[in-house]
């Protein structure tokens, strides 16, 4: 017997019907004598229904009200799958985030949990009832009600499971787990059964949305064991762990993310001193630009090239005002595209094994792949490539580093 | 300056620009300097959209679950004005039910409200804002969402005055006022300046479904003001008072209520003998037919008739069961009709004036209608007649006993 913390998110309770699968689910890990604690999303379009109501009185609403507003979402949602345990005679008990005793600081629209109170979650457990939770929700030190930001149900699973101290936190979305690279582009993409958490954080940041950032952080954090699994597909998903497990059996690439939609800006030949860096990037992020690799290299001649990477739908307004700046800046030449992309492979294994940046780029000089610029971390390699080339790279790279799915193997 | 608890309902906050209209109203408040709270509904339609979620999983959903449900239509409500008077510069304030501290037992679905905190929105008023307070919910001593039943945000808006002793409470709808009779039945009819609350009773109990029958019930016990106004057209309304206003200026009769959709069943020649009422009663009551006007008359041969109405979709049912009961009764025989009305005279003056009931009956005979049941309160006469001579009746009525609006006056 386990007590395990589910989250459902906004598809898996999107329509009655589905309520109904949960509340089956739910009903049979009951009778397997598990105890459940279960955060839900809204329903799917229900939250932005709310907000293009609140759009429709005013383009930056108070952000006070606007949670008082979107967290009604999910409140609609507990009712609902507590009124179908009920129907399946299971002692089920909603709970709003100010019911159950969710605090957070008060950061409108973007809170952050501070602290769970479990006294009544534990009280219906003992009682061999089911605790539904609100997700995404709390209140504030002065009672306000507060959302922990759009995605922020995630969260709340894993707060509560810490809370409890559950033997795992289990998100039920409509993926069956974490692959080691998007199945659509790479047909032999292998769901993997474990990976670590910061293998699970790089993955996230780099585009892998089967969770939220702040939850994966959350988690690994309080060593809360979280496992990805499909509301609609039976099977094991992927377990996130602090574990990580040994090379012989693993791989040293765990898996290959990939961002679409970026661009490239270079500011070329800048005098090569102290503070160029930040004369370039600061009037960016003062456009509110969000920039995401930086590159620059020294060179011989006392001038040296910047590059940086920028979503592709701020890519003219970076242009815009790199290329207003270049007299100011010395530039030689300000220049940029937007028709690259970013590959990275992620691996703990990196760390220990030499030879991972090398086969990579050997892997891409053989498909006659030309990179455009590198970035690495501890446990990733990143490359920008033209977009062109991004499917060819994903499959040749996944092959390289023997990813792909065993074909004997059942997908 | 005055301190207002107004409340709209559910049309007049039905969409985003009734919102918006609703705020360019409390502003307009706002600036002769009264102190405003408002209690709202929730927007047309959302209510019944919510149930029908509920519905959808189970035919008796839990009652605990329904007002986590319900409650959250009035939620979105509070936050919508609220965002709607901050755009107009207006420091506004939602309070759900747990928020302002309404206090209510733990009746689920129809809940009683036994206290409310005032002190968070002294606060808010004292700072100069408006207090947007969620209709209809409180929570109960175990912090359970409860809701007070359909209509029950009149009930709060009531509430709150009285809690904040306020000068007056004011209740938007979505007609001007309180009628002398329906203006589509007469089309003469009056609104009436003041009316007493007993008198407002007798007439919302029959059919004048102006407000809710427990929130004149609880201000009339806390003696709070209560207006009815028009949350689309200019105007003072109708003033609901405890004062009675002197007979010279008044009439005798206030208003004409009347019901449609009555039906009548006659059990003819029951034995006269105690118990012979409940006899009948008891097994109508157990099949849930609420039974309204109740007669009998003696009868000398040992024997008498006793007749009762109902709704006329219970009409069927309750003929059914009379009909198997009437050997058992030792009755003569059960009769009924389904094409009768009911229309009742309300008026406090009919306390101190002989004559009113004659008059009625003498008015009646004028224009032939037959009546045929009688019914008497202190401040009301009803009688039951076929339905087919229901506006004849009413018209005729409200001419005889002065009701008539004067031609000249502007309406």
């Amino acid at each position: 017997m386990a007590l395990y913390v589910q989250k459902y998110g906004g598809t898996s309770v999107g329509t009655i019907e589905r309520i109904e699968a949960v509340a089956d689910k739910l009903k049979t890990f009951h009778e397997q004598g598990h105890q459940l604690v279960v955060a839900v999303s809204a329903m799917s379009g229900e939250t932005n229904r709310l907000i293009s109501l609140a759009k429709g009185i005013s383009d930056s609403p108070s952000p006070r009200e606007m949670d008082v507003l979107v967290s009604t979402g999910e409140q609609v949602t507990i009712a609902l799958l507590a009124m179908a345990l009920d129907k399946r005679g299971i002692h089920a008990r909603s709970f709003t985030g100010w019911q159950v005793g969710i605090k957070t600081d008060n950061a409108f629209m973007k809170a952050r949990i501070e602290d769970i109170e479990t006294s009544k979650m534990r009280e219906v457990l003992d009682a061999g009832g089911i605790c539904i939770v609100a997700g995404f929700q709390g209140i504030d030190g002065d009672n306000n009600i507060t959302t922990l930001g759009r995605g922020g149900s995630d969260t709340t699973g894993v707060a509560l499971a810490a809370a409890l101290k559950a033997d795992e936190c289990q998100i039920y979305t409509d993926v069956d787990g974490v692959y080691t690279t998007d199945p659509r582009v790479v047909p032999a993409a292998r769901r993997m059964d474990k990976v670590t958490f910061e293998e699970m954080l790089e993955m996230a940041s780099l585009g892998s949305k089967v969770l939220q950032i702040r939850s994966v952080e959350f988690a690994g954090k309080y060593k809360v064991p979280l496992r990805v699994l499909s509301s609609f597909k039976e099977g094991n998903g992927t377990l996130i762990t602090t574990e990580e497990t040994s090379s012989v059996e693993n791989p040293v690439i765990s898996g290959i993310a990939f961002n679409r939609d970026e661009a490239k800006v270079t500011v070329k030949g800048v005098p090569d001193v102290p503070g160029v860096a930040s004369r370039i990037l600061v009037p960016v992020s003062a456009a509110n630009i969000e920039v995401d690799m930086i590159i620059q290299n020294v060179s011989d001649d006392g001038s040296t090239d910047f590059t940086f990477t920028v979503h592709r739908n701020d890519y003219k307004k970076a242009l815009k005002i790199l290329s207003e700046l270049a007299t100011e800046l010395n530039a030689k030449s300000v220049s940029g595209t937007d028709d690259i992309c970013k590959v990275s492979m992620v691996g703990v294994g990196m760390r220990s094994h030499a030879g991972v940046a090398s086969k990579m780029f050997e892997t891409l000089a053989n498909e006659s792949v030309n990179i455009l610029a590198i970035t690495t971390s501890e446990i990733k390699i990143s490359v920008v490539i033209e977009e062109k080339y991004l499917e060819l790279a994903v499959r040749a790279l996944h092959t390289a580093f023997g990813l792909d799915a065993e074909v004997t193997e059942e997908q």
